[in-house]
Formats: structure tokens, C-alpha cells, sequence
């Protein structure tokens, strides 16, 4: 599981990603269910001052689509996607904490992908690279740590997939966090969720753009992408929100073409989803998103409760949103109970979004209190 | 509104599908947003005898697929898909009531739909058709009943998009029936049930064979109508149905294809959707879908309260489950807040099914009870 790492090397920021770091790990990163990459990259981005005894290290994991831009800097005045939770003054008080950021193995903001091109090969590795875990993501940013010189950190933090990788890093490097901070997310996936992604990633597939994941760089299967997030939208939110937000108003500009834009909210879903396409790789897509069906934390035990007991963790905050149906509530409770069990300190707060699963993303009157409280309080 | 009759005339049973009687509705028949249809067929099959006074008729709508044959007869003694709803001693009791069920118009099992020949061209009408309401489903049906020599019905009863149909015909014809049974229905769509069907058009539609509609008859998008089954099944079933039945439970027989089938709920909704793929027009799917996104009966007098002064109901059942993403329960209960503001004696039922919107097919064990005991009072 863990990695053999040899040496490592930083690269200098990379031009249009200013604050963009991308560390080296030559060798060989073993993954974990079989197979293995050579010369693994790994992006990312920190913010905030590291304590000489390197004790103020938050570690922040990404959903399945964002980069490490999770914020702002000097460096890189464009927000990031996390621009209300970090900074200084913010939850991820940059004042007192070093944040550090990972692209995840297995996208394409900088860290090794199936767009990345393969050392043995000389082209990209496409579907020849191996399946990507949850695991594996955490693994590359516990070597990613290491490689800074940090062995341990103040709080691991994600969301959605993030949360999963966080807790995934916690089981697989017990004592390598002290706290653990889970929004929306869970132990494993249930069908339901199973089922939205594996359409999704069945939209993809089908467009013949894809080719069998063998598409030339930068292009790709733009129109299965582009469906397969009009679906990501239904899961991301809420039916609360939509009838709120859009009822039955019509679009205003209806289309003329038969059975096209009629109502407020195709309209609403043509764009959020025309505005991904381009902007994220189709097999980075299909990998990540296969990794969140695959992850299921009572592997590493047998049971969730046998699994937790090589928790080294002090305390946990697990929050989640009632209107979420890709990580129902009842999955917080769940996860938020196991850990109690196991004898860590744990915070459980089902939050009154309507925003479903994205509300880490936009009910910031929400969030913003819920981790900032408690961050301020470690 | 309502159709222009001239005469009409009864077809004999068709091959293959003999109980199904084919009403031809000669003239012209006006659509409720305009464009008008020629010469209208009508399919329909009855189940027990019609008394002298014609005062033990029940009309049942269908959802958006099903056939007229909703059950086993003499003449057709295969299962219909409320066969355990629908027969001597069951809660459509025939050994009381004459049953009528009606192929909507725009469907494909008999009656006229955009795969029909357009009598004007001699081709299938296929985008030609004129855009299709649930207004005009319930006005073919009523012309239906006029021909048939039945002025007014103990009860129409329908679930789903035949809820929708119901309404609509005791809207358009008040007086016309006695009693509404609405099951998992409502007064309008919401905006997450457009956007779900807006998803699956474009599905049926982004499939090259759709042809922009003018596919061949009997053929057509397979690809888009499979694609289109899975994403319906999302919204018919529940999460928590789901959960109970599939868990994490790996496929028998899993794919080795990238991405290919791995967990149960993926084979599940496989074949499920290969089931449906060949059965169904795609026009018909897309005309149908659309008129369940277009139906708001507010618009029959500016608010529901005032469009529902014009009902001459004496009671109604309104019935939901509370599993159902696509007709939410909260929609159940403001339509029979509405009819019971109306001073229609309503009564509302909601039901704990876990199976979601699809429970009226497969919750037997609710839905008879609930359906049976309410018309056996009649």
C-alpha cells in the first residue's frame, strides 16, 4: 500500500496555474488493487505559514472535479473553489494554519491521470492506467506529505470524495492526523449513488468521441460529458431547491427545436452542464468516478467498526446535509457513529441545506460556521 | 377542446393482441394546444358486463407506457400490468364493474400516435404530430366513452401520468365522473421530474438513430430508448428499495470491458432497460413525457382553487408513497387539500411503499387495500 518512494523533486509553479506545485515521486507507487505507476506527479497548492514544528498542517481533500485551487493566494489572485472556507479569517484560518491542497491521483490539474503520458510507453496511459482507489488518492498525498517533510497534520478535511479520501487517509496512516473533518461523504457508496455514476459513466462511453478512451488530448467525448453532468446536477441537488428556485417558470429563450428548452430549468442544466464540458478529462472522469463506487471503508477490517478500531484520530467532525441523496444523512449518522464507537471524540451535525450534495460548495451561511467553529476551537 | 365527432365505428380484436378493441373516431379531432389529428383510432379493452343503466362504469387511464391490457380476460388471458388490481373479486372489481381501459392517444399500442400514418401524407406522422397535452389524452378517452354510449363513469382511476389524465378529465368534463382515484400523481410536474424526462429525451434524441424522428417504423434510437429506461428506473424505484435489495453486492456476472458492469444495481438496470428497449415508440416516449411536463391544471382557471370550482366530483381518493421522487408525497397532499377545499370529499392516503414512484405496480400489498376498500364503499 504504502508507496516506495526513492526521491523527490519540486517543480516550479507552472505558467496559468501560478500557485501550482507539482512534486516528483520517482520510483514506483504501488496501487491498491493491483498494478502500479512510475514517476508519479502530484500537484498542489498550500497557503499560510508552515510552523517550524510543522504542527499547523490542515490537509484538504477535492471532490471528484475541482483542482488544488482550492483558494486564492498572492501567488494566484483568481478564487479558488473553496474561495469562503480558506484564507485568513476564514474556517481554514490561513493566519494560523498551513494548508496544503492535493489534486488527486487519477485527475488532470497537474497530478498523474490517464492523460498523463506513460514513462514505459511514451503516450498517454488511457484506459492502461490501473484502477484508481480511493486509497490510492489518499496514499499519493500522504507520499506528497512526506516529500514536504510533514508527518502529521493538524486535520485532514474533504468533502464528498474528499471525505472519503480523508478518511481512507486516516485507515491508512493511523496517527498521520489528528482530526478528521467529513462533509457529506461516507464510508462507501450505496446503489443508488452507484447507480448515477455508473450512467454517467455509461453516457460517456457511449459517445463515439470517446474511442474507447483512446481520443487525442484536450478533446474527448464532449457530448457524453456533457450529459453526464446534466445527470451529476439531479444528484448534486436538490428537488427542494429546484422547485424553489425555478418551479414552473419557462425559459427565456425556448428553443424551436422539436422537444428542446421549454421550462427554466432545462435551461438552468444546458448551461451549468455546457460550461464543464472542455474544462475536465473524460477518463480522469470515468476513473475517479468509478473509485467512489469502489471505496467501502469496512474492507480495511472487515466490518466498519473492526476497520475503525486502527483509527488513530483524537476527534472527528462529521456533517452532512438532509437534502443530499448521493450522501443521504442517514450515512453521516452512520459514519459519525461508528467513530463514536470507537472511542473518538465525535461531533455529528446534520446541517438544513437545500442544496443537496453540492452545499459544501454554496450554503457557505452553513459551512462556513459549521467548520469554522470548529477548527477554531482545535 | 372537445373533439368534433361525426360517427365512429368499432374494429375487430387485433391479432396478437385480442382483447384490444380499436375505436376509429372518423372527423377531425382538435388538439388542446392546436394543430388537429384526422380520422383518430382509439384503442381500448373492457373487462365485465356493462349494466342496462350504464351506471358501473370505472375509466382507467394508463401510466406513460403501458398498454390497454391491464389485466387477463377470456379473450386474452395473458397478465396485464395491473393484473392483480383488476379482475372478479379484485379492487377493479369486474364481478361489479364495467372496466375501461384506454390506450392514451399518442401512444403506440393501438392508438393514434406519431408512429401512425398521418392520413393527410400516408407516412408516420413521427415530429408532425401536433404537440400532445393531457388534455387531449382525457378528450379522446371521453370521445371514447361518448361512442361507446357511456355519458358518465362511477369513477376514473389513474396513477402516474394517468392520474394526470384523470384530473384532466374531470376537469374538461365535469359531470362526467362520479369519483377520482389519483395514485402517485398530481395537479403539475416539478421541476425535478422535467428535468429527469428532459435528461431522457435528450438521450432518445442524442441517439443518431432517432434520425431527428424519422427512423423506420418498428426501429429506431435502441441505444437512446435503453439509456433513457436506466435514468426512468432511477426515478421510478427508491434509494432506500435499492439499498435493502442490492446493498454492495457484486454482479454475477461481471463485465470485463473498462468500466463495464461490476455491482448489482448496474446488472439490475441493464436488464431492465433491455426489456424495454424494442417495446416502445421513441416518439411516442418523447410526446408522452413532454405532455407530463406541460400539465399544470392551474392553467384550467389561473390557480388550482379555481380551476377545481368547476370539478362536479363527490369524492376522490388521492394516494402517494412517500418513497416517490417524481410525484412527491407533498404533491399528493396539496392536491387533496385542493379537492377537499374544493368540497370534494377527499380522502388521502399515504403510503409507506419503499419501492418509490413504481409502487402501484409492485406494492400489491398496499395499493389493493387502499384502492379496494375505497371503491368496494362506492
Amino acid at each position: 500500500m504504502q508507496p516506495k518512494l526513492t526521491v523527490h523533486s519540486v517543480e516550479p509553479a507552472l505558467a496559468g496555474d501560478p500557485a501550482r506545485r507539482v512534486l516528483s515521486l520517482p520510483g514506483t507507487f504501488a496501487m491498491h488493487l493491483g498494478g502500479e505507476l512510475r514517476d508519479v506527479q502530484i500537484a498542489y497548492e498550500t497557503w499560510g505559514k508552515l510552523a517550524p514544528d510543522h504542527g499547523n498542517v490542515l490537509l484538504l481533500f477535492t471532490g471528484l472535479s475541482p483542482s488544488a485551487h482550492a483558494a486564492s493566494s498572492p501567488a494566484d489572485p483568481t478564487p479558488g473553489w473553496w474561495e469562503e472556507m480558506l484564507g485568513p479569517g476564514k474556517p481554514l484560518d490561513t493566519q494560523r494554519f498551513h494548508v496544503v491542497c492535493v489534486n488527486s491521483l487519477g485527475s488532470c490539474f497537474g497530478s498523474t491521470g490517464p492523460s498523463s503520458l506513460n514513462p514505459v510507453t511514451g503516450k498517454a496511459y488511457a484506459l492502461g492506467f490501473p484502477t484508481l482507489t480511493v486509497e490510492d488518492i489518499a496514499a499519493a498525498a500522504h507520499a506528497t506529505l512526506l516529500a514536504l517533510g510533514i508527518r502529521r497534520v493538524r486535520a485532514v478535511i474533504g468533502a464528498s470524495l474528499g471525505g472519503m479520501s480523508a478518511l481512507a487517509f486516516a485507515l491508512l496512516f493511523p496517527g498521520a492526523a489528528e482530526v478528521l473533518v467529513s462533509l457529506s461523504s461516507a464510508t462507501h457508496s450505496e446503489p443508488f449513488a452507484i447507480a448515477v455514476r455508473s450512467l454517467q459513466r455509461e453516457l460517456i462511453r457511449s459517445d463515439g468521441a470517446w474511442q474507447g478512451g483512446n481520443y487525442p488530448p484536450g478533446d474527448g467525448p464532449r457530448e457524453g460529458m456533457r450529459l453526464a453532468r446534466k445527470l451529476g446536477m439531479m444528484s448534486y441537488r436538490s428537488a427542494s431547491e429546484w422547485l424553489e428556485r425555478f418551479g414552473r417558470e419557462r425559459a427565456d429563450s425556448a428553443q424551436h427545436e422539436p422537444f428542446g428548452i421549454e421550462f427554466e430549468v432545462e435551461s438552468y442544466l444546458e448551461s451549468r452542464a455546457r460550461a464543464f464540458v472542455g474544462g475536465f478529462d473524460a477518463n480522469s472522469y470515468l476513473y475517479l468516478s468509478r473509485a467512489m463506487d469502489l471505496f467501502d471503508a469496512a474492507e480495511h477490517g472487515g466490518t466498519v467498526d473492526k476497520a475503525f478500531k486502527r483509527l488513530k484520530l483524537r476527534m472527528a467532525l462529521v456533517a452532512g446535509v438532509e437534502t443530499d441523496i448521493l450522501f443521504p444523512l442517514h450515512q453521516q449518522r452512520a459514519l459519525a457513529d461508528a467513530l463514536q464507537r470507537t472511542g473518538i471524540e465525535t461531533q455529528y451535525l446534520p446541517l438544513a441545506s437545500k442544496q443537496g450534495h453540492d452545499s459544501f460548495l454554496v450554503d457557505m451561511d452553513r459551512f462556513r460556521p459549521a467548520v469554522g467553529d470548529y477548527l477554531a476551537a482545535l
